[in-house]
C-alpha cells in the first residue's frame, strides 16, 4: 500500500468514473438580498449527485480498482448510510453483486434504499462492534470481496474526483471547506485540491459532539472518542480511518468545529436561499462558513455532499433553526 | 406592436442578457431508486436563477428595451410576487431607479425582499384594481415609465430565452410542460420551443382552482374567472394577458389542469427526491407530470419556475402531501 494517494491516482480515478457520475454544479450563497452578485460562499453540490450524495464517485471506483473475476463474485461491505446506496447503485451499474452489512435498527429508509437499488441487505444484530467481523465471515462463506470503505486507497480516489472539478470549474476559488467524519472525502478532496492549486486553503469541519478527526489532528495519531451526539449522523465515526488520516495530516489547513444550531441554521439557509436540500452531515462545511468559524473574505467552496434526509430529521432541523 | 413575439426577438433578448443571469441546469428526477438512470422527468431549475425565481430574465429585457433616458427616469410597475424581486434586482444591476406598487396587505417577506434589492415599495391600499391607475398616476407624478408586465412583448422574449436553453442544452427533449397564470413565461417558452422544434410538444399547466388561461382557451378568446384559491398564488391571474394569449393560442399543444394535493405531493417529491426547493407556482409543471396528467412516455422538460415561499407555505405543503 503507497503512504498517500497520489494527483494520478486521482485523475485516473475520474477518467474512469462512468457517464452516469454527474459533474455537479457550482451555486453561489447569498445569505440576503444585498450580497447578490458578491458572494463568497459557493456550494459543491453532491446533493445533486446520483443517489443523491457523493458517495457514488468513491464506490464506483472501488468496483472499477477490482478485477474482472472479483466483480463477477461480489463485494461485501458494511454502511449505515449513503454509502450503502452508493455502492448499491455503482453494483447494479457495473453488474456487481453488492450485499451489505447494516445493523438490525438502522432506518427502515435507508434499508429500502439500499434494496431499492438491487442490493442484498444482511441485518447483524444490535452490535456495532460486530460488523466488521460480520463483513468478513459473509465473505469467507459466500466467496464475496470485502471491502473496508475507511481503508482502500481507491475510495479516497473516487472522492478526490470532487476536488479536481472545484479546481477546474471555479478557478477563483481560495478556500475550500470539506466534511470530517472517518476522514476519506477530505482526504481525496484536499488531496487534489492542494496537488493543483497549494494556494488555495483546505480547511476540515467537524460537529463539537463528533470530534474524533479534531482529537485525533491535535493529538498527532488517531485517537478514539468514546462518545457522540449530534444530529449529523452521517459524521458519527468515532475515529478517523488510518489510510485518509494521514492525508488530513498532510493537507489540511485546518480544522474547525461547529455547533449542533449551526448545523441547523446552515439547513434553513441552504434551504431558504439556495432552494437546496442538504442532510444534516451534508451542510457542516458551509455552516462553518455561515457560522463565521473561517475567513469569510475568501472566495469559498463549501461542499454540499448528499441531500437525504427523513421528513422527521427535517423537521428537527427546522424547529432547531426557529428557536435559535 | 407586432401580433406575435418572433424567434429572432428571443434570441436578441437572450443575446442581450446580463452576465448575471444563470445559465441555469437541467436535472433529472427519480420518483424511486429503480427508476434512477432511466428517468423521464427533467427539471429546468429556475430556482436556481438569481434572486430565487425565473422572472429576472424578462426584467433585465425590458429594461435593456428602454431607451438610456428611459431608464436614467426609472420604471413603476405592479407586482406582489416574484416579478417586484427580479425588476427590483435588474434594476440595481442594470443602474434604473425601480418602484414598485403592491397591496397594503402583501406579506412583509416579500416587501422585505424587493426594498432589499434597492426598489422603492409604494403601498396602494387594499384594492387590487387600484394597483394599474396608481402605476399610472405615479408614473405621470414622478416622471417614470409605466410597465405593464401581462402585455410588453420584451416580456415574452425575455422568457422565452428560458425555452432556447432547454432546446440547445438537453436535445433529446419531447415535451415541454411549463406553468401558466397570465401566459407569459408560457408564451415565451413555447414560441421559442416551437420555432426551433416543431416536433417537441409543450404543454401548459394549471391549478384547478386558478384556471383562467384554460377556460379562455376553450373559449378561443381571454375570458376572465371571478374565483381563484389556490396555494399556487404565484398563479392567481384571472385572466390570460391579451399579447400572451395569442401565443398560447398558436404554441401550446394542449392545457391541462392539477389538483391542490398534486401540487403538494410534486412539492414533496422535488424535494426529497431531487433535493430542490419548489414554490407551489414553481412546481405545478412537474405536478402534472407527476400526477399523471400528460403523457408519461416521453423525455419530458418542466420549467420549475422558482424557489421562493415562506416556511409557513412550506408547512402547509409538507401537511398537506402527508396527509393525501
Amino acid at each position: 500500500m503507497t503512504e498517500l494517494i497520489q494527483l494520478q491516482d486521482i485523475e485516473a480515478a475520474r477518467a474512469a468514473l462512468p457517464s452516469y457520475i454527474r459533474r455537479t454544479p457550482i451555486v453561489p450563497l447569498a445569505r440576503e438580498s444585498s450580497e447578490i452578485g458578491a458572494e463568497k460562499l459557493f456550494l459543491k453540490c453532491e446533493n445533486l449527485q446520483v443517489t443523491g450524495a457523493y458517495k457514488v464517485r468513491a464506490a464506483s471506483t472501488m468496483l472499477n480498482a477490482l478485477a474482472d473475476a472479483e466483480r463477477a463474485r461480489g463485494v461485501v461491505l458494511t454502511s449505515s448510510g449513503n454509502f450503502a446506496q452508493a455502492f448499491a447503485y455503482a453494483g447494479r451499474s457495473l453488474n456487481v453483486p453488492i450485499t451489505v452489512v447494516m445493523l438490525d435498527h438502522t432506518s427502515a429508509y435507508k434499508v429500502a434504499a439500499t434494496k431499492g437499488h438491487g442490493a442484498d441487505v444482511y441485518l447483524c444484530g444490535t452490535d456495532a462492534l460486530q460488523r466488521q467481523p460480520t463483513v468478513r465471515r459473509l465473505a469467507t462463506e459466500r466467496g464475496l470481496i470485502a471491502i473496508d470503505t475507511w481503508e482502500e486507497p481507491p475510495i479516497t480516489a473516487g472522492h478526490g474526483s470532487i476536488g479536481l472539478e472545484i479546481v477546474e470549474d471555479f478557478e477563483e476559488v481560495e478556500q475550500v471547506l470539506v466534511p470530517v467524519s472517518s476522514g476519506g472525502v477530505a482526504a481525496g478532496i484536499a488531496t487534489a485540491v492542494k496537488e493543483r492549486r497549494p494556494d488555495i486553503k483546505v480547511i476540515g469541519v467537524q460537529p463539537e459532539r463528533a470530534n474524533a478527526a479534531y482529537v485525533s489532528l491535535e493529538r498527532g495519531e488517531p485517537t478514539a472518542i468514546d462518545y457522540w451526539d449530534t444530529i449529523a449522523d452521517g459524521l458519527s465515526a468515532v475515529r478517523p480511518g488510518e489510510f485518509p488520516f494521514r492525508h488530513l495530516q498532510r493537507y489540511l489547513d485546518d480544522i474547525v468545529l461547529i455547533r449542533e444550531v449551526d448545523i441547523a441554521n446552515a439547513f434553513g439557509t441552504l434551504l431558504t436561499r439556495a432552494k437546496l436540500l442538504g442532510e444534516p452531515a451534508g451542510v457542516v462545511a458551509a455552516a462553518a462558513f455561515l457560522a463565521g468559524k473561517v475567513d469569510p473574505s475568501l472566495t469559498t467552496v463549501a461542499a454540499l455532499t448528499g441531500g437525504n434526509l427523513t421528513p422527521n430529521v427535517m423537521q428537527r432541523l427546522l424547529d432547531m433553526a426557529e428557536t435559535e
